[in-house]
């Protein structure tokens, strides 16, 4: 979470978000046949790495997940129940993906709400608010050397940029921050369960690939 | 472009330089068949992403590329032009490398001038010089999962670090800064235009590869 | 090295294992037939990128390695005698890793003692001597695209965890900071040694890799 003292339900809403985040992970590095090392790492880094790289951007330092022990433990926790009970993750693995789209919601307004209060400006702020929600997916991809899944026409950057983008400009309005940050966390949700539901894919280029 | 208000020409040429460098980060996404997103954000890495490396490590927060929204909209427009176009944008690709090699010799000069504006030491100023030009590259490279060009051959970080060499050590005198800019500039440019035209690779290890 | 004014013997250690980090680095781009300036900037990144990682993300810009010649210079001559003469430098590698086990445990206690000085959290500041012991060699694999040798069961990471945790739990005593830093790095060097000589391996997951 980004703002000083926050609401204990945001904590916690938060928290949930890391550790769903952190299950995607490990259950990347699972498949990859990694150790139960990198399964923690993995689940780690996708968990916080997105919040981490926006804190790092705007420089937030140190980053949030590094002055609460709870955010380290969460990824840890979720790392290590993956490597146990993977097969049963595994045939969950829908509702991972799911509760992974209620996550994305969340971190694109936390991040875009966080860069606003440091005077980023607003183009800005909504790159950093999906930068929060895409990072840790990247940063996974990038560790276990395959090109991030949210290049590879999966809708995923999109509808968190869009989310991003409602709650900048509804944060130049006077509607009560709550009301701003559930219709872009919103939007991002349910147009990234859409995705899912529907099959919906980014466009890929078109015509000779000789380039 | 570095230092505080710059004049308008160098932010001219700075986002000319941005957008030289989008455009290869986008062939290159559009070559591996990642989605309109990826192309865009593989844009965006390549045309800001040494500079952002670069004001990470020398403390400079935010990176400029987050305080003025034309560093951030060049490398869209590089990315969605080169995801319509890309067919004829290939058949200029000897253009697009050419344009590239200035690029190259304006980010090492104005990334060495800047990281001396921060106190860094001579050598380290150096580096910072040769990381801007070619940070970029390198992240590209990482995102799209290879081995980035940098190291395979092509001679592309040596003319970077010499151009930065010779901004830093110019600095040290009494010429006027324009005037080591250009020299500096000068060099890495035609040096890495003279690589494209003969050919020269850095050389690759030899003896047994048993080690 | 970390603190401010170490004494001369530590920066020594230190410019040894930044030294033998990097002939890792550069023995891994040989491997993968990179040229002489990737060669030498896998070295660098090997020798230097933990400690880098831990102070741009606790915030000490700009990183120590930019603030101290001696810690550019000392990867750049690892690089360029690797590429030289890597076939003599080959048949050592016992050696090499036996050394890499000995900067391992010096790297993983003095992150931890600058994460410290920092005012992190326990367990944060132990996460950041962990990171500064395998921050490079992970590096190293990323640019190398390659998934990094710490999650493909060498044992590697959870010695450099366990030798942090003794640092920072040991600082929380009365006890001298020599003995703490001397128990804390031997932890992590012995059991290393014994990884290597044994065999010892992280576990991977079993069952299904469904998944």
């Amino acid at each position: 979470m980004s703002t000083s003292e926050p609401a204990t339900v945001l904590v916690v809403f938060d928290l949930v978000g890391v550790f769903v985040f952190a299950i995607s992970g490990a259950l990347v590095a699972i498949r990859k046949g990694l150790d139960v090392f990198g399964v923690v790492v993995l689940a780690g880094a996708t968990g916080l790495g997105g919040g981490v790289l926006r804190d790092v951007l705007i420089g937030a330092s140190p980053p949030a997940a590094l002055t609460d022990w709870r955010y380290l433990v969460a990824p840890v926790v979720a790392g290590l129940l993956a490597f146990r009970y993977h097969p049963a993750l595994g045939r969950m693995e829908r509702s991972v993906t799911v509760l992974d789209a209620f996550g994305l919601g969340l971190f694109c307004v936390t991040g875009a709400l966080k860069a606003l209060d440091y005077d980023l400006g607003l183009l800005a702020a909504a790159l950093m608010g999906m930068v929060t929600g895409i990072g840790g997916g990247m940063l996974r991809d990038v560790l276990a050397s395959r090109v991030p899944a949210v290049f590879r026409g999966e809708l995923y950057g999109t509808p968190a940029l869009a989310g991003a983008v409602v709650v900048v400009a509804g944060a130049q309005t006077d509607l009560p921050t709550l009301v701003v940050a559930l219709v872009g966390g919103g939007l991002c949700t349910v147009w990234r369960l859409l995705a899912i539901w529907r099959h919906w894919q980014a466009p890929i280029p078109t015509g000779p690939a000789s380039v």
